[in-house]
């Protein structure tokens, strides 16, 4: 159509400079595409726990061979692991988040997880499986929505979600201070790093990463497309600008045009955006 | 409403057995309600770990002021961890099944998931992604149903859900054949184990956890509700049978009557089920 405005097929800005350290080839290639959050929590994560990799930009509407190859739905991210042979795939955005805590673990000794104990780990799930299953569709069901009032709706319920975020995080934050008892200071220190960007001084943790990409796309998509103000407390603002200004999640950002553009089709609601898109559209889980 | 029949509040025949063995106070008290397939997931875990729990039943439409402290949405399961001071909480049934084998790495030493490499854990997880994102909503969905079309309709979903999942137990399997190049003994042996019950001669994975509860809902209340006839070919079979016959799933099981008649209000879809049975008829992801 006339006008429409198509998604793009290339990074911009610093994530377009982070891809050109990535073209040589590595036991990891990561097959991603430029606007897809799903393949930025990962690419995040490679950033962070320094596991070398190659950057492989491929059409995830045109889903080719080497693509269903590596992810049996033709969705990105997907792994090619080079190490074995024949390579092996590996996909699902939440999988290969694991396998790269699991692989760090044995090579780089960086972590998006507290160590030990497994409370503190716990807690870091708990926000993630709240990302995964509250938060990430609630961002679909606003974009997507058409009518006004399914837009309040989809407003409200990304607001609830975002709220739920929050309350995880200053429940985690309450769990430190209570922690006296059989809490030493090692479970402090775990309790705190468990709660990564959202305290001052902290650094990365797989909350972050799990829900980094759709906080940055409500700064630009949702604000652009639903007139939607991210505000939600200084807390909350502070988290944000440590998240967007940290150097594993800024090299992975291309330029605003690049989101604005290759969200359109979502913003519109068109046929056959994704199976993300369908899957909204129908009630049904995300893919 | 006269006739109709409601949910059991005592778990009956080895379940409850079990429960009489576990009515002592020790470091972890798991809230949980006899019908609950979430619940079961973790009990089934606790019991193969062998972590020392104290079972307390609640009933889950009352949600009892104790509930709502170890799990804000007071939903079952829900543990009480008493070696913290003061005792602190935990909720959603996949994150404590991560806890318990973080735990258990640490105690008994008993596992769920493959301890290394990195890519046989990987592999069971994209089975355990399979399982909560799609078969156990689709579940939900079939049961739910009540015009013959829409039965229809859940009962193919559930049924590809269920090949899903064979799908990438074989794919696994083929995993094992194909390892040569890297791929050592001790990988292979991973891989294998990494399987659990799909393989004869294994044990229990944390697929076969994740997902044994709705498999066995559906021999018994899918079976009676929907007239859902499991079978899906000989290996399928052999793996279910290896799961009811598993002591620490079948110490978990109660009698059929208990849940036929704990699910009749989900087969008739009565209002206010259950929050899962709500975000089912909404088109809303599982709280």
């Amino acid at each position: 159509m006339p006008g429409q405005k198509n998604y793009h097929l290339e990074c911009t800005g610093p994530a377009l400079e982070t891809v050109k350290q990535h073209l040589v080839g590595q036991d990891i290639t990561l097959f991603g595409s430029c606007f897809c959050p799903f393949v930025q929590r990962v690419w995040v994560a490679l950033e962070f726990l320094q596991i070398p990799y190659k950057y492989y930009e491929v059409d995830p509407y045109k889903k080719p061979a080497d693509l269903l190859e590596v992810s049996p739905k033709g969705l990105v991210p997907g792994l090619k692991l080079h190490k074995y042979t024949p390579p092996r795939g590996l996909n699902e955005s939440t999988v290969i988040l694991e396998y790269f805590e699991d692989l760090a673990a044995q090579t780089t000794r960086r972590s998006l997880l507290p160590v030990d104990p497994c409370y503190a780990r716990a807690l870091v799930r708990l926000q993630c499986d709240h990302i995964g299953r509250a938060l990430v569709p609630a961002f679909y069901r606003f974009l997507q929505a058409q009518e006004e009032d399914k837009q309040v709706e989809g407003a409200k319920d990304f607001r609830a979600a975002l709220d739920g975020l929050v309350a995880l995080f200053e429940r985690a934050e309450r769990e430190i201070v209570q922690g006296g008892g059989a809490a030493g200071a090692g479970e402090q220190r775990a309790l705190r790093a468990g709660l990564g960007l959202w305290l001052e001084g902290g650094d990365l943790s797989m909350s972050d990463v799990m829900v980094g990409p759709w906080i940055f796309r409500a700064t630009n998509v949702l604000k652009h497309y639903r007139g939607f103000d991210l505000a939600a407390g200084e807390k909350f603002t502070a988290w944000s600008a440590r998240l967007f200004a940290h150097p594993a999640f800024k090299a992975t950002c291309s330029t605003e045009e690049l989101y604005l553009d290759s969200y359109e089709r979502y913003a519109e609601n068109r046929p056959n955006t994704s199976q993300v898109a369908n899957a909204i559209n129908s009630g049904k889980p995300l893919p």
